[in-house]
């Protein structure tokens, strides 16, 4: 059996998620799903480069993980319930139990979510994980990056800079103990996509996008897409008791505002709204880090007063 | 601006097409689709890989137009129409007049069948392309590889063999002439989706699949989803006038039945139909050339009357 195929076959026998939704899944030409009445579909792309978008020696379960988390965490920034994914693999070689650690990773983050591996295509070349997601939202309800109107509140779920700092370990720029490690790690290796929390913001958040270039960066695009600005305090930016630690040493604010990969949900909420936000989704507290303002751009309150204009400059992978 | 928005920029402002369907295409962080009722979704992901699916020194404006087009084989494999694409790029560096000529070649061809693209990703790694396809069928009307019986005839759409025969130029194998290389070189570069054949064929094949690693392996495929078998009559296979003037040298029946990158569709139509299915649909003819059977395997009827057992050998990429 030509090894192609064997790929597919080794990944669909291992695939733990049946949907009634999917009329038929791996095996054919094409997927073939039922989308129910009163629903929209939601459609994400998001593409892993070894090197690029996670370190060459990352492993392969968490390669996988991650892979699938990415593109969740944009259905959870539209307020979509997952439903599938197609999953494109490009490997330099056939390796066995490469895939089935791969596979062991993607699909108990699959499990979770309930999402069924409904095709996909395993080729030869560069290690590169690209996964198309769908998921559905109620009609009308999905959340977008436009939307927002001045004097919203700015929310950020769970904690910024984790991710940056540990690609700061990897990268032999900044020391860190065990514990440190563990956690830092985790939050780069295996991020969790917001999903409970982008449901519930349904018809509360007037705006919502996932933080994955960095905040500065995504809050810009959520900015842009109205054409406001915001001013964000640098002490209510969200930290990790791990990032705290090491605060001085990791850059201060600079991870936690541009460092990327936090997979968490910038958002905003009218100020009527916001009292009935709850502290907390789904063990991600929710914080509020700053407001929209007419005026263009992203105004940086700092600790001594002082105000910076702060920078778009997220990850950036062509520079 | 950084490169990889602005890539992503320079695709959605040379988008062609506007589909109803679309609620939210690029600039979010997910597509919005309203999938019609009474429609099933059909989904398929086909990724290329520079140096593997097609010659590294392919002009960027036919690695676009193929990209789409094998996806777009997929959806016609299983009678769909096609509604949308999402589009993930990846890129050495960011080369913009490359983009530029990508894009030409994807637009073009996603104007044609009125696909929307509604997101992707670009990023930095070997010159690669996935695609992933939505399209529709009305509910329970979609192909499948599955269906065929015993006595159904097995068709094969246009002609076959001609894009092996432009990769064995490729690889210094063969000489062609001038118009040759121009015939041959268009069926590898500029495959047609053969979408209007497979709604043609709905509710008329009893099976169906496209072919795109050679007839013997996907019509394999095909057979063994009912675990049933086929000859096929070697002076039957379609044949173009340009693969008919290099026949010996190009191999005989061998690119044929399993040089893929043909695209063409092959498909089944049980006895009682067969009479009704017309000679040619949207310029591609429709040529029997087997039968299914109950004995597993394809048998190949030789002009000299032999019968030899054919290899399954489609075009494998870890080989």
């Amino acid at each position: 059996m030509p090894p192609e195929f064997d790929i597919i076959e080794q990944l669909a026998a291992r695939q733990p998620v049946r949907r009634a939704a999917v009329a038929t899944g791996i095996g054919d030409d094409a997927a073939v799903l039922d989308i129910p009445a009163g629903q929209q579909l939601i459609v994400s792309t998001d593409t892993l480069n070894s090197g690029v978008h996670f370190p060459a020696d990352t492993a392969a379960q968490d390669v996988g993980y991650k892979s699938l988390a990415v593109n969740l965490s944009d259905l959870a920034a539209m307020g979509a319930q997952p439903l599938a994914a197609n999953l494109s693999l490009s490997l330099p070689r056939h390796d066995r139990r490469w895939v089935r650690d791969f596979a062991a990773g993607f699909f108990a983050l699959a499990e979770q979510h309930n999402v069924q591996l409904t095709g996909g295509d395993t080729v030869r070349g560069a290690l590169s994980v690209s996964v198309t997601v769908l998921g559905v939202t109620p009609q009308g309800a999905a959340l977008h990056r436009r939307g927002g109107n001045v004097g919203d509140a700015i929310y950020v779920s769970g904690t910024l800079g984790d991710a940056a700092a540990a690609l700061l370990h990897r990268n032999g720029d900044l020391s860190l103990n065990d514990a440190q490690r563990r956690r830092l790690y985790a939050r780069l290796n295996r991020p969790r996509a917001r999903l409970a929390l982008g449901v519930a913001l349904r018809g509360v958040a007037s705006s919502c996008i996932d933080v994955s270039d960095g905040l500065t960066a995504d809050l810009g695009h959520l900015l842009e897409a109205d054409g406001l600005g915001a001013t964000i305090d640098a002490e209510r930016l969200p930290l990790s008791a791990a990032y705290r630690e090491i605060f001085d040493r990791a850059g201060g604010w600079q991870p936690p505002l541009s460092g990327g990969d936090d997979y968490e949900l910038c958002f905003t909420v009218a100020a009527a709204k916001a009292a009935a936000l709850p502290d907390e989704v789904d063990g991600a507290p929710l914080t509020r880090v700053g407001i929209i303002e007419a005026q263009p751009g992203i105004r940086l309150n700092l600790p001594d007063g002082t105000v910076e204009q702060a920078s778009a400059g997220g990850y950036e992978h062509f520079r």
